[in-house]
């Protein structure tokens, strides 16, 4: 039996996997954000509810996605008489970036509502979202991931199951330490580039084309030359990001000394104000005279 | 007319540079290293003269290509009573990745000799070397490498010319500088990754198809799990060129943490006594346990 699916978080990502899912014939009966201007527009526009409150996001489907900020969010809607009343079969999938001791924790919660948790770690970002091309790692109980499998798919050009719950959180957590760390690798590259007075543009061709080439340098190298730093995905989230990776670094007792450079970094743009600008604006750091214009 | 051509320097990469012009069909004529049995095994391969000191080279060839370790090294073949003794007419192609300074000290002394340095910085190691698909910069006077273009072109699948004296060794210390910083930002994500008991197989999948991806991916991850070190280019290497940009960086006023602290990692591995190892061993200190080996 299909199930009906309820979306809580609304933001770009949020929204953008409801779009989807809808595109692909799925049955998206409620949607959920805290802004309620949002979820009204969002429900108009996909022909849903839009849920006063979490209870009622239960109430109505049964297979809930959530997409919230950080760890204290996703332990709010879990906690309290919120997503969880009344959630005996429900399944979640959570899908923020949150600790892999949060979605432990939340899957705890769940099993003792009845309910079941999937964590659902996505290395993409906002345009995969609206596409379904999402690179997906799930984590959590097998046998329920096996059953919504054909609706990830829709979601996702690579789908994954990485094992018990908090595993995919923590391959999502060393894959952004290392995309961060290289980022702001490319920064201090580019803006010394800068300061030395090199040409960028074959500066930029020649780490193509060498062992200085990184993802990174596609997606952002031009972003950081331009200073067009409109946000997919950003300096804050960033920063959160290697913070979880640093944590876990020093449960298990492993030295990071560049990741925690790097989370220094994107804690610097937050305290100029800059955290909401795209992670490219690490580049703001290093190349000459920026930071005078703030 | 075509230019008897020396080497000097006949570690892996000269001594590769050295077999792949004579394949091609220049005139290698005399080959020196402090090395005398170095000199004189290469000199019997390649059927030329192993000459006995610096001057010697410089006596029987036109165009002399250097290839040494360092800054030190560099200085010590262009003064006094060396390379530059009745070297006018002679034209320099120094191949060594030192700081940009010390290549413009040189290219000074030359022209007081009469001859002409030019700076090539290669981007790639000792098999490209070998196989003539070394990626080339060029610095210093334009005239002087048009009329080589042709002989560096065999060397080389890509050959830039990118400007004066101290150009490509700025670009080469920026390749390197942020190669160097991907290398060890990985070393911390696996080590991590390890450390936490996930499938390293896996996660270096998920890295290849997200925003962690890079060059250095491709080239040390393998190596660093199965702790395969053989040097294709050694932390002490690393260290020194990281040292070079950091040096930039500072006359430049840029701040670059995460390269300091990239340096400071292969400047332990030195201390370890590992300095010898590829840069991939930098994963050493991440790995765990991997340190109580030694």
């Amino acid at each position: 039996m299909a199930r009906k699916i309820g979306m809580v978080g609304l933001g770009r990502m949020g929204a953008n996997m409801a779009r989807r899912m809808r595109d692909c014939g799925h049955e998206v009966v409620v949607v959920h954000d805290l802004r309620k201007e949002v979820a009204e527009e969002l429900a108009a526009e996909l022909a849903c509810d839009a849920a006063p409150d979490l209870a009622a996001v239960t109430a109505a489907a049964d297979l809930v996605f959530t997409v919230v900020t950080d760890d204290d969010a996703m332990r709010g809607i879990f906690t309290g008489d919120a997503l969880l009343k009344d959630a005996d079969g429900t399944v979640f999938v959570n899908c923020a970036t949150v600790s892999p001791a949060v979605h432990e924790e939340v899957a705890g919660l769940c099993e003792a509502a009845g309910a079941t948790s999937l964590e659902a770690c996505m290395a993409s970002s906002i345009p995969q979202a609206r596409d379904g091309t999402l690179y997906l790692m799930i984590g959590g109980d097998e046998s329920a991931f096996r059953e919504i499998e054909g609706l990830l798919g829709d979601l996702s050009k690579s789908l994954r199951y990485v094992g018990e719950t908090g595993r995919a959180a923590q391959v999502k957590a060393l894959v952004n330490m290392v995309m961060n760390i290289n980022t702001a690798a490319l920064a201090e590259g580019l803006g010394l580039g800068k300061a030395l007075g090199l040409d960028l543009e074959l500066l930029c061709e020649v780490f193509s084309q060498t062992g200085a080439n990184s993802r990174v340098l596609e997606t952002d190298a031009e972003d950081m030359l331009a200073r067009d730093h409109d946000c997919y995905f950003s300096a804050a989230h960033a920063a959160k990001d290697s913070g979880i990776a640093n944590g876990l670094a020093v449960g298990a007792g492993v030295d990071v000394p560049l990741s925690k450079a790097t989370e220094v970094q994107y804690r610097r743009l937050i305290d100029l104000g800059r955290g909401e600008l795209d992670k490219s604006a690490v580049a703001e750091l290093t190349f000459p005279g920026r930071l005078d214009d703030a």
